[in-house]
């Protein structure tokens, strides 16, 4: 049983050194100096972070946690609640975005039902029945969990990370989510987090129409009146206005960081959950990297917050993992730059007059 | 031997009942409508281009041709000539960056010397030698070279991508290139061809420092006014102002489009092939994919003038394919989801209500 409490305190700041010494191998590749940009600046973070002077990436894993919300009662979202169960089915058989994109980017994918509301028969290695309740509470009537729910969502989120890095080093981790309704509990997080008037950060999810967004707007608002977030808590406003795939996730962030494992966040739900990470642990951040930038309003301004630059605008905003599973080529171009070019010296290339 | 006249008209525009088909599938797998965004644009744009329902991407070929330029002499470059030399040899021994990144995409590479200034022996399966002449000319004092070589530039381009399609078909197409020098031709081409006050599009290419810069600016506005090229006739502008990979390139592009193959353009040099291509053929424009916005000032404006937008905007700015080697992984994305992701109907998910 994890004490998070303890946990938090485990996680460590990245080695500058070590990015230091990527830069000084990068600035003498047959290139150059800076002409591929982000790719550079992206492998010195991660020499950082993985402690690591020419990083490697071996084993990439995308998290992708399902979980069921309450809220959808007052009619935000729209699609209908049963599709949460029937796209966890539909990952489990490949036949997802995220299965596609995880088999292209040659990552393992991890599926976890973390709070879908139907109880699921699935037996699969790729899959985690790690129920915590079967959906949250609508929270415009109380707190969505109690408190030992939203801790357990974060310790199983930690546990499901721990449990596959034990069983083959993790290199890069993306993460990803699937819970029909999960749009309103990442904008009432980031109102609370980020002090921001809803109608300026509230967007139309899997796409619903202009009455439902009036819906959404008001069940956020009532939401955060009826259960008055402490917005410097992360546990706090996961119990009052979260969700468990969110909980989750963020575990995930934060056992990443303990164990010095970049981690690729997506789009906007998971989003929210680094937002809950980084009060836990603000040092979680060192380990984030944002994969895209996501067409959901609002997630423009949750990476201000975290001050992350997005790798990828494809204005895509599907959830599941899928821009984390795009960036992971971007990332791995970068890591492969620094170990498989030659040098000025090694080619005979002639550097700067 | 091609007649390039007769060449250019056997190109053929898109067909776009293929895209409508695409997108009628790609509404009808499990996510919601254009939540993949930039993504389902790009596939319905190839099956157009392809004329495929579900396209599919095999053959994956970046083609990368060096050159040489007299106008080197006006010390318009950080690095010195010899460098381009010495980088075809680095191509074929697989230390440059765009061997790492074509390897990492799955992507062939072709490398063809159409003008390199030194002689080399090079006997390798990825290698053409295809030399036209040894450099432009200085084209501060006359043309970079005769109409009958920058026309045969173009026509050696359309060789090489012909034979290498005889072998084997490719279904999408990288172009890079490798010339010290060849900013200073690629911002002259965008100046006459935008009518671009030089000052506001040129750059510091590999790194050149102020006085370069100003050697640069006075080196194309000179060559502008000596040479008078006519700004509707891409075989003048490249004779006087251009160089012979950037017609090979212009070459390539036009081959792709007359077998309907996407063409990903790569930054500042092979944008302005393409700007070439597409005044000897408007129609090509259709086959051509921005693969991302280079660092280079100026680039900006040639896919404004190309109503181009990139894929990528990772502040790039080295040539050689670079570029459209990474953006493939999103174009192959973008026909994967199309032909492997379940539907609606096939994984028994509900659609929105």
């Amino acid at each position: 049983m994890i004490n998070l409490k303890e946990y938090l305190k485990e996680i460590e700041p990245i080695e500058s050194y070590y990015g230091q010494k990527a830069k000084e191998r990068e600035d003498v590749l047959t290139k150059p100096r800076g002409s591929l940009g982000r790719l550079e600046e992206l492998v010195i973070e991660i020499a950082s972070m993985k402690r690591q002077e020419i990083p490697q990436l071996k084993r990439k894993v995308i998290f992708t946690f399902a979980g069921d919300h309450g809220i959808v009662e007052e009619g935000i979202s729209a699609f209908p609640q049963e599709v949460t169960t029937q796209m966890v089915y539909n990952f489990i058989n490949n036949g997802a975005a995220i299965n596609v994109l995880a088999r292209q980017a040659g990552a393992d994918i991890v599926i976890a039902d973390l709070g879908v509301a139907s109880e699921m028969d699935i037996h699969h290695p790729n899959f985690r029945n790690r129920k915590i309740n079967t959906g949250t509470r609508n929270f415009t009537k109380g707190s969505a969990m109690t408190r030992e729910e939203a801790v357990k969502a974060i310790t199983t989120g930690i546990d499901i990370f721990n449990e596959e890095h034990a069983k083959e080093p993790i290199d890069l981790v993306g993460i990803g989510e699937m819970g029909i309704g999960n749009t309103t509990p990442a904008t009432a997080i980031l109102a609370v987090i980020g002090g921001e008037n809803i109608e300026s950060i509230v967007g139309r999810g899997t796409g619903i129409d202009d009455d439902g967004l009036i819906r959404k707007i008001t069940a956020i608002k009532k939401a955060i009146e009826v259960n008055q977030p402490r917005k410097d808590d992360g546990i706090d406003i996961l119990q009052k206005v979260g969700g468990y795939e969110i909980g989750g996730l963020a575990g995930v962030i934060l056992a990443a960081a303990r164990h010095k494992v970049p981690v690729l966040i997506d789009g906007f739900i998971s989003t929210a959950a680094a937002l809950i990470a980084q009060l836990l642990n603000p040092v979680v951040c060192h380990y984030i990297l944002a994969s895209h930038r996501s067409e959901e309003r609002g997630h423009e301004k949750m990476l201000e917050i975290l001050n992350k630059k997005p790798i990828l605008d494809l204005g895509m905003r599907l959830g599941e993992g899928t821009g984390a599973a795009l960036a992971m080529h971007i990332v791995e171009a970068a890591v492969r730059i620094l170990s498989e070019m030659a040098t000025f010296e090694s080619a005979g290339v002639s550097n700067e007059e």
